[in-house]
């Protein structure tokens, strides 16, 4: 095991029923901004009853920050927080939402050019108090200090994360997932699946304990993660998916251990120039990247071919395809594709997206830092 | 799933040599009193390692916190913390002197006669800010806000909790454990998995994650606890240990599911009237209260009989017989005898830890709060 350091210091109100909570979470004299995306927590009632729940408080709602959010976009959420003497900001919606409204309350405490946050990768020491309203699980942003955001005008995507950055609290609801479309629930689960694999599926440095957790995680969305599209209103699968997707990027399973994440760099380069779905790329590029990092990952795609898909027959090669095949065939149950040619691209872009990878100095990726951009044009070419 | 709030701001920071980080957790200006035990942090360097890391500061030690620390010595520390104007605790130690020294902080702060802390639940808003240097996994109290302290001269030991009470970090070095006494280490293994057990061996409530948690955390002692006897020196078997013996109590295999700590409310009672060291009486009650109570756990056991210790052939009846027996014989393999009768202790007292039940409040046990003096009548007698 490596040594780290965990501390995660948010709030998790969890349940049906509990956005009532958000009366005892917030000062009694808070200015909230309420930050959201389209209209379907209205929809859905969830607006309202954040609204219920605020009481008397001053509140203001800025809705329309987009799924991959935008600078442009939020920065008008930041000027309508200074024009409104917002002191609370509340995230109503999915990760998107969250992350978006992160850089919201670092941008309105930071000296300077918001942007350089995430282009320069400049410090972030204060920013305002936030919570949040979890209405897909997915990001697991609702327990974490990271972000990330997209320039349109630039066509980039860049994470950021700072100590300033948890949620204060974050509730979990999961009546309020009952409404999403099918296939922000497939998103979710596929992306929560990428969190726990680039945090899992590297090299043994014997954390027992942080494997089986991992496994664990896994597991449970294998179960879960059809339920969760056959049954919509099964609130025992919503509630294990949310809190798994939760579980998945809080830390937890990452500390102590190697992590990857060339997956989502090379997700990300595919959003920002295509505009797939986050999880979309993800159900794309891991099966390529699992395929060409095979070598490299042996020892783990064994075990979790083992322990996470039960696979104990045949070679050790049979078994570590077999256990890719397990994970291509379950995003594709989840009805996510896995191929750039299920959304209509062929491999004209990848020289593309390669200049923009290095562009991003994304060009010694993985848990070894050999995923140069040669091996990413082998995982991409792949997905095709 | 139930319900739940999950809240825990205590900092981990794991690994060989990060002791040294104690000169940044602590304010520069902190007057610290140091609590611990006996003379063993000496002896292994590890009180050597604190005070160099505290530097200039001005720092006291107050040795002597007994296992079960009782509220006599404890107020001898709050004296002296008095005497000498402490502003920061820093327990250097297991979970008995993190356990004394989250009294100890709130003791400090409250305002009235402290055993009211234990003997009336007297709320506890505020206490002295603490860390600890962990030197023996096995009770989580290094990343809990919960306590139990004894009362000699009363024969008491009760536990608190306060959200006051989480300590600010925790350090976690798997090389101080080097040094532990083998029945230290057996102690901690069973303590640790009794915990897991009281949060996940109780009745369905399709919590597919904390299960899965919860087994996970249980196959990793079942792994590590023979190999931490056998080979003291082996670093990651003692980090395997100390990180999972912390994620059995940490609040989060709990949060959400029926939990039961019948099995450690008899076992506080043997320990106050015999002196047993507290995971002898885990280890001697908890084969009993599960026979005992093996109809009202029954779906639970079969999935821990099924998953835990890959039981899966037989009747129902067959296999749940099986868990319990594997369950007392891994005690047993960690040279921790099962029945009181291996530490000299007959049927004769138990009308006496009956009347002491019954006299603590302890009359309605359980997860289901079933557990009557009558039945811990029949666990008692079974456990001799």
């Amino acid at each position: 095991m490596q040594n780290f350091t965990f501390h995660n210091p948010t709030r998790i109100i969890f349940g049906e029923g509990q956005i009532a909570a958000l009366d005892s979470e917030l000062p009694h004299d808070a200015r909230v901004l309420i930050t959201s995306g389209g209209s379907s927590i209205k929809r859905n009632g969830v607006l309202e009853q954040v609204q219920t729940a605020l009481g008397e408080r001053a509140s203001f709602v800025f809705s329309g920050i987009e799924p991959n959010p935008t600078y442009e976009t939020l920065m008008q959420a930041v000027e309508l927080a200074r024009e409104k003497n917002i002191d609370f900001l509340l995230a109503v919606g999915g990760g998107s939402v969250i992350d978006g409204t992160k850089f919201i309350a670092a941008a309105l405490k930071f000296d300077g050019e918001p942007w350089d946050i995430l282009a320069k990768q400049a410090e972030v020491n204060d920013a305002m108090p936030f919570g949040s309203v979890l209405t897909l699980p997915a990001t697991g942003s609702e327990m974490n200090n990271g972000s990330v955001i997209s320039y349109r005008a630039k066509g980039d995507k860049l994470p950021f994360r700072s100590d300033a950055t948890y949620p204060r609290f974050s509730i979990l609801d999961p009546t309020t997932t009952y409404s999403l479309p099918p296939r922000q629930i497939a998103n979710g689960v596929v992306d929560a699946f990428v969190h726990i694999v680039e945090q899992y599926l590297t090299y043994p440095v014997d954390a027992k304990v942080q494997d089986r957790l991992a496994e664990g995680l896994l597991i449970t969305l294998t179960e879960v993660g059809p339920q969760a599209l056959a049954e919509p209103h099964n609130y025992g699968v919503r509630a294990n998916l949310m809190w798994t997707a939760t579980l998945a990027l809080n830390g937890l399973i990452g500390a102590g251990v190697p992590q990857d994440w060339a997956t989502h760099m090379l997700g990300h380069e595919i959003t920002a120039l295509h505009g797939l779905d986050h999880a979309q790329t993800l159900a794309v590029v891991l099966p390529a990247m699992l395929t060409v990092r095979r070598e490299q990952k042996r020892a783990k795609l064994l075990q979790y071919a083992e322990r996470v898909w039960n696979l104990m027959e045949g070679s050790e090669d049979e078994r570590i395809t077999a256990a890719i095949t397990a994970t291509r065939e379950f995003f594709e149950r989840m009805t996510v594709p896995t191929h750039l040619r299920d959304y209509e691209i062929g491999g004209d872009s990848i020289e593309t997206l390669i200049a923009k990878l290095k562009e991003h100095g994304m060009t010694a990726l993985g848990e070894h830092g050999d995923v140069t951009p040669e091996v990413s044009r082998q995982v991409y070419q792949l997905a095709v």
